[in-house]
């Protein structure tokens, strides 16, 4: 069996995540499985890194899938590109290792979260950003942001029951910038909890506005309760990008 | 009479152009004259710079409207933008002298046409480009483009019946460049013929062609014909953009 890696970015908005469903071909995993089992002849199964909820982008999702085709890599490539709808792009398929695993071997994920602050449009990003018209205070937010960094158990900052696993993650890059209009929130770690970088966001929007009681100081007591109802609201999945998986 | 300039943006995927159609509002036209009417309760009639064509988008459209209506300009703007569609953005909203009229005071209007040149996906910008994967040579092209500068008889370059009306204009600039796997044509007149803008670019595409006969040194000579068949192909509307229009 060979075992193949697509490197893939997609335009989230009109789909119902990365996750095939039962009932809806509306999925990026369902699209890409059906395109391959075409192009191949034999069922294929996907593996990504994670999955990606409805609506959130990827400009470097990686998925492997084993196969018994002899078709040569480009030769995919190409009938995948002919084949996919045109939100959703293949950078590249190459041969993986016979143990390469998509989800257990990501050793770091980049996510970024794009906020359209301001009134004025933003007609052609429109899918790809959270407006958000209160005025926000980057540095109060840099400065929580900095709370962020390191291993820390990130109970508060995620959605979930809490099945026993461990909610412990590192953070070793977290950066709020202004360019223009647009806010952007870039955060790597070593993995995510649900909805953890939606929720962290979140945290940091109410505490750069000024009108809201949370400040950077009240980040590390937000930690340690472990306690979701403490940390900020979940900003909507459309601002949400995957960047990049690292191995 | 009040006389009101708008400064406009517009994701032209989803509509059938500018101009108001009987029988459907999905024009950008129509879309704003309904929401102008409603909010200063009087018939609004809006005058475009020009007409964009179905799926053309635009950076600063400019239109202008006549109004009895007291209610100030930034309330106005701000009614608007709560009502408008995501993929039509109003950039400012301002008096202008009784006299102003955005089609006969339109000076200069600037264009770009954008090629999406790689068989690399686009996901993202993928309605605002034309995809042509046949390799350009970006330097013949900008040969062909400099014997386009200059009043001309540009008959040759324009769709339609030829009404009697001048076909001479007089182009000031037209750049082509390359950024990556995106090929930029950017072009500014004093006027724009039907479809020019789209058969100039399709000329200058057919040009960087390396397999197609036309060449740089065939351009004045097409000119010379004023017969349309003698040029290149008209483009797809969804690569092109208004970009700028100077009174």
């Amino acid at each position: 069996m060979r075992n193949l890696k697509l490197l893939l970015t997609y335009d989230g908005s009109r789909y119902r995540g990365w996750q095939r469903l039962k009932g809806t071909d509306n999925t990026i995993q369902g699209k890409l499985e059906t395109a391959l089992t075409r192009i191949l002849d034999e069922p294929v199964e996907l593996i990504a890194s994670g999955r990606t909820d409805a609506g959130v982008h990827a400009l470097g999702q990686v998925a492997n899938f084993h196969c018994q085709s002899s078709m040569d890599c480009r030769e995919i490539l190409s009938e995948l590109r002919r084949y996919l709808p045109g939100d959703i792009g293949v950078l590249s398929c190459e041969e993986a290792s016979a143990r390469f695993h998509a989800r257990y071997n990501a050793r770091r994920k980049t996510y970024l979260y794009r906020v359209w602050n301001s009134s004025a449009p933003c007609v052609f990003i429109r899918g790809q950003v959270y407006r958000l018209e209160t005025p926000l205070n980057i540095d109060a937010m840099k400065e929580a942001a900095a709370h962020f960094l390191g291993t820390h158990d990130f109970r508060a900052f995620c959605t979930g029951k809490g099945s026993g696993k461990s909610t412990v993650r590192t953070i070793d890059a977290l950066t709020v910038t202004r360019q223009g209009q647009e806010v952007q929130i870039r955060i790597r770690a070593d993995g995510f909890l649900y909805n953890m970088v939606r929720i962290i966001t979140g945290t940091l929007l109410e505490v750069g506005m000024a009108d809201h009681p949370l400040t950077a100081g009240d980040i590390p007591g937000i930690l340690e309760t472990q306690t979701r109802s403490y940390a900020g609201y979940t900003v909507p999945a459309q601002g949400l990008t995957l960047v990049e998986v690292e191995y």
